[in-house]
């Protein structure tokens, strides 16, 4: 019997658990969202019907923090996991770590129903997704996301994938995993600036989709910036209730989804120009956002006020929104020309006609440059 | 206009174009099967709706002989072809091709909407669609297969992949063509023992799924094996349409399609103790299948009458139906485990009850290897 005392209390954990269901027909799949759930993915596989063979895959840091809980809750399910380590850090996103990868997956004699995890953010996760979706044509995947932006944007949309030496993500595949499970508690071992850069992907949702939860980060981030799970655990469901209902129209990025790169053509710019080296991703796409705001008014698509209250809650949460003095001009433009591979011609740009819907403007990469340079 | 004699007369194109639909939901495709096919290539895929760009991938051989009218036809229609060369083997189905393969289609600039076309048999197919299925994480694929297995095999089914080191298709993907186009004018190009060896897969189609098509081929051998147009159009035709039903009722292999495994058991063991160099994989599965056959008897499944049919057939293709006799022994039955991966398990070994209709049966390897020794 389990004596009150060792119960969780309503005190310790007043967080309802949270799930998001990604409706792709035979591929659709749950997002489970909320604090301390680590401990309930060995379960959670049990009820899947899989070989008791797991791999988890993850770098060094992330099995230093979360190993232990997640290999306890699978053995104690009855699974043989094994773990393979990647190095941290996006430059192992690429063909020598794939192939160590395979390798150490027939090493651990994994089948075509055994499960590949990938515990850890983007990296791990399209890694471990592009080898679990071309393993022996196909092994089931599961994602275990310990970065916010892992959790609203890379477990939702099934985009696995390695880099190129001639550019990021350029081989990969469309690939669901059977099961994310987002604990918001493995954000609060996240370095700050990671966890902020996430938090521009998050803002992004609110602006491109929903004026509820622009409305909400704006009322609630104290409690968001102070890692309150309650807070987190909405935040988070939110976002990817979204892209879900997004990806869900456009699987394979035809149309709809396109407007997930809202802020993304100048963050791109940002990000080559600078040599990924400045910024992380999700800085440079708050500063593309702030840029995307003023371009959107420029146009006479939105108003003034919407512009400043995007360009004001981004510098709330600590994020840049100016782009660096020094981008400007020419190799601006062609900076922007070549993330887009246009030449001459015009570029569907993402802008809003108010907080929460989208509207798309047609542009040659020069008068975007000129919107900037003003 | 055009003159009465530049028109194809009804005596040089007696043989009506087939089109097999294969029904996986949007993932759906036709094959079009029939002689002098190639130069509707350009014109088809006109119809589709997709970039100007498309790269034919081939190797030296087939470019020799099929290069001309498929890029003729891809330019004639507006198309920009580039073709990319793999030299000829199944040793080069590999991570190394497949690198080759990402760094020419990113030399062509090939975007999301362009398309590759495989032009060529199973290894050329086998490389180019997992090309296709993980470049840019999915570009459109069409297949032009030119050998008789590439037609009534290779083509349904949506499997890619490359071989590792450590078996054959280890990585690989389901990805499914946006079209098939299965000229059998290639056919007469194709060396006999190729042919007979495609043959083999053929008669399986037969004997595991359809009375009607072991009839046909019972009946009309001499028009296959002297390479009649609408005979080969009318066998290739009903093999696709059986292959679309099994793959259609299982896409991703879970059950069903395991039938198609029929004479492979101990075809692979065949091939693999002699180590990939005496038979073809098509003469491995001959005999395999007079192996299955006499097995299914044995074990009291089928008539001995079927047994005889059966390797009759095979016979009169030119095919082997014997096991050498140095395989047997101990030997065949560590093969025969170390295919499937079980160690003193049951293996579930595709027996047929009469020539259409399979029974599973559940052997161990030595058991299996057993009744080949009697």
């Amino acid at each position: 019997m389990i004596s009150p005392d060792t119960q969780p209390s309503e005190a310790k954990h007043p967080v309802a658990i949270e799930t998001v269901t990604v409706a792709l027909r035979d591929r659709s799949y749950p997002i489970v969202i909320g604090p301390e759930l680590l401990g309930s993915l060995g379960g959670r596989l049990a009820a899947m019907q899989l070989d008791l063979k797991v791999a988890v895959v993850t770098n060094p840091i992330v099995r230093q923090l979360y190993g232990a809980p997640v290999l306890e809750s699978l053995t104690a399910a009855g699974f043989q996991p094994t773990v393979i380590e990647i190095p941290a850090g996006e430059e192992h996103k690429n063909f020598a770590w794939l192939t160590f990868l395979y390798d150490r997956l027939l090493d651990a004699r994994l089948e075509r129903n055994s499960t590949v995890v990938a515990l850890g953010g983007g990296v791990i996760g399209d890694l471990a997704g592009f080898a679990a979706a071309t393993f022996l044509r196909g092994v089931p995947f599961v994602q275990v996301p310990t970065t916010l932006l892992a959790q609203v944007d890379s477990s939702v949309g099934g985009k696995t994938g390695v880099n190129h030496p001639q550019g990021k993500n350029l081989i990969g595949a469309f690939y669901q995993p059977r099961l994310v499970l987002a604990d918001v508690g493995t954000l609060r071992s996240l370095p700050r600036r990671e966890f902020l850069a996430g938090l521009a992907e998050v803002i992004k949702y609110g602006v491109i989709l929903s004026p509820d939860l622009f409305d909400l980060l704006e009322a609630e981030l104290p409690r968001v910036l102070d890692l309150d799970a309650a807070v987190l655990t909405e935040v988070v469901r939110v976002c990817c209730a979204l892209k879900a209902m997004v990806v869900g129209e456009d699987e394979r990025e035809t149309g709809l989804r396109s407007i997930l790169n809202f802020g993304h053509t100048m963050g791109h710019a940002v990000e080559s120009l600078t040599e990924y080296k400045r910024f992380l991703h999700g800085e440079a796409v708050a500063i593309g956002m702030a840029f995307a705001a003023h371009l959107s008014n420029v146009r006479g698509h939105c108003s003034e006020e919407s512009v400043t209250r995007i360009v004001q809650l981004l510098k709330r949460a600590g994020l840049p929104v100016e782009i660096p003095q020094e981008l400007l001009g020419r190799h601006l433009a062609l900076a922007i020309e070549a993330d887009k591979k246009v030449s001459g011609g015009k570029i569907k740009f993402v802008c809003i006609s108010e907080i929460g819907r989208t509207v798309f403007d047609h542009l040659a990469a020069n008068e975007i440059a000129q919107v900037a340079g003003r």
